[in-house]
């Protein structure tokens, strides 16, 4: 009960700043911000404390060298927090904006304005920039923002949280636009998704346990960043130079993160010669490779790839591969299969790429280029709070855009419904 | 479980036919649509027989006049179908248009093309005409439908249904895009929403009662389609004669819709001299009265409006009244008591109009006209499925465009990430 009250106290001056915040101006949200970035440098010494605190005790619990990289702050990333905030400011604000606007035959204008979405409730895992990142996208977007980070990173968070918390108050924006959970029981989690009277929406970012947890038990709208199983389909009448480069990139260039390569779909006509070539590549970059009854007689001794393969994310330097009838199979497969993230097709056929465009069910498609790119900042959208797999609302990289929602906005002289 | 079996056989067909119809040209739909319309008017008999049945079981269940009302279909309302049909093929097809396209540095084009949700479930109640007005929205917009309809209209609902099938399946599109629960157990609409491994959407359509156990229950995301305690707030510098003609028409015009007028706020320089002034319409169409103590000093002898009255939507001749300091307590009572629905402001000031627009948290938010115009065809987006109170992905009218979602589409020659 003390729990609830603590997260329901927070959610609900969380709504109220909200109210306030979404009708402040650009340049008052773009002092806090700046303001953050001045405070971030000059507070470095104390973050770096704290998340000294955190690293030693992340090692002594034994986690994996992996995460605690993760974990680690130095004044290179505290740098890298000022430039992310510095790009949040250069962005233009979408709240306000009317992006349409028409007239009707009774005189009625009526138009769609972007405003705030209100309340957001940010979830995540490890990396301690992410308070940073999704604090300053919440408040250049109008919104406020409850947020509650792993354990693991607890005093980096609320060291972190702090300094922009302190920017906010003294640049007027309203006190509690952004708030920490500063307690790391897990009771505080399954509170907060039940905060549906104050909270507008909840974005989790992390691994597949975390979504889970979050889709299964919140009543609040969710927007999941969820994992990532990507293709490449390799048509039968690709340039093999372009397919090996852009097989490379994507399973290669950086293995951990949602939108790398997973499983490879080769068209059954050019198999037999193009197999080959891109097993080379891959072997110099030490890339294990699974593959169907087909791939195997092709590429010989390589491990079989079994059914939970073709819907496991790897996130590491192992590859699945499949030998397909044609274009339809290749389809069938990543709809059925794949996690409709980002998806490829490399192919010379004007055809087979419209259809591909338009067949494949997945939050991001392309034609002769690597699934690597799907990311804001590589979209030109700017700085993203994540990658959406949701359908609604927002589907792909998630900016500042995709944090608003629409209002109508209607001017009369008069006018009564006949 | 014989229940759960039929209910994930019914969602998982819908899923599949909602995959082949995603990318079926709008040529085939608007056929399907002109057959639906065709079959309605020549076996009107046979839905006649059918909907008489249900009315008899229906007054022998003791239904309220009203309710049977709804459930009552004729020639005329057959004809109101047909028409709604040829109004949903006129209007353009969002699927396919890509909305914006954009060229990056290194050479990729990028652009956003709309694409159907999917597979999308809605759950109404009592006016059989939801049957076809929604299967031929979601049909148009590429996405299959999973029908559950009120048990009291059971019969003339799997009578349309079936038409509407028929037709869908004469015309060449996957036989199960359009389907119907024709099971009246409660059970069923509790186990339609666990589907969300096929279905994508649920939209309720129906009562408060409704609404919330479908929010509950629901593991799919929905949108809702809630009440309306819309709100006219008379600022200092109305016009009388405005403000009179536009609070008579959001009360009167037609009481039982989510748009009508609720609350009246009056600002307290005026509330002497207007409040007469608007009493006396009303009391020519029998309105009844409530207000606050301030009002009450005005308007003697009308009934006093309580704390809950500020959030009961009447859905009848029946008003509450508040007269407020000013402008922020006009907006901050809207704001807190509202359903974020509709609301309007009268006023000649042109500052107060631009901070009620701004500043108020609804779906539409009117300056000098009747929060009556909440509604697809008025706003000229043409038919509707309903209008949502959800502030993620669709907000206000609900027609064609949010029934789609976007797709990140890429052109590229060869691009890999560095």
């Amino acid at each position: 009960m003390k729990i609830e009250a603590y997260i329901q106290n927070k959610a609900e001056l969380c709504r109220e700043a909200g109210m306030k915040l979404a009708s402040m101006q650009s340049r008052v949200k773009n002092q806090a911000l700046e303001l953050m970035s001045k405070k971030l440098k000059e507070k470095s010494g104390l973050i770096l404390a704290e998340n000294k605190k955190d690293v030693a005790a992340a090692k002594k619990s034994g986690l994996s060298n992996a995460m605690i990289d993760r974990l680690i702050l130095n004044e290179k990333r505290i740098d890298e927090m000022c430039k992310g905030l510095k790009e949040v400011i250069s962005l233009t604000d979408p709240v306000g904006e009317v992006i349409k606007m028409w007239k009707r035959p009774n005189g009625l204008t009526i138009g769609r304005m972007r405003v705030p979405i209100g309340a957001i409730g940010i979830i995540y895992e490890s990396r301690p920039n992410v308070t940073v990142e999704a604090a300053s996208l919440c408040i250049k977007s109008g919104n406020s923002v409850l947020l509650r980070g792993g354990s693991e990173a607890i005093r980096s968070n609320i060291a972190l949280a702090n300094i922009l918390i302190e920017a906010v108050k003294e640049s007027g924006l309203p006190e509690t636009c952004i708030q920490i959970i500063d307690i790391t029981d897990r009771e505080a989690v399954m509170k907060m998704l039940k905060q549906d009277k104050y909270l507008d929406v909840i974005i989790p970012r992390g691994g597949e346990e975390l979504i889970k947890t979050v889709v299964e038990n919140s009543t609040i709208p969710v927007i999941k960043h969820d994992k990532g199983v990507c293709h490449v389909f390799v048509d039968e009448s690709a340039d093999f130079d372009m397919a090996d480069k852009i097989i490379f990139n994507a399973k290669v260039q950086r293995p951990g993160v949602c939108n790398a390569l997973e499983t490879l779909l080769v068209h059954e006509k050019i198999a037999k010669r193009f197999l080959p070539v891109t097993a080379k590549s891959l072997s110099g970059a030490k890339v294990v490779l699974k593959g169907c009854s087909e791939t195997r007689k092709i590429l010989k001794g390589i491990e079989e790839a079994k059914e939970i393969d073709w819907t496991t994310e790897y996130l590491d330097l192992i590859l699945s591969i499949r030998v397909v009838k044609d274009l339809d199979e290749a389809i069938d497969h990543i709809n059925f299969y794949g996690s409709h993230h980002s998806d490829a097709i490399v192919t010379s056929s004007y055809e087979n790429s419209q259809r591909f465009l338009r067949e494949v069910d997945s939050a991001a498609v392309y034609i002769n280029a690597s699934t690597r790119f799907t990311d804001g900042g590589q979209f030109g959208l700017g700085a993203e709070i994540g990658i959406s797999t949701n359908k609604l609302h927002a589907r792909g990289p998630m900016g500042l855009e995709e944090l608003t929602t629409n209002k109508f906005i209607i001017y009369g002289n008069g006018q009564v419904r006949e």
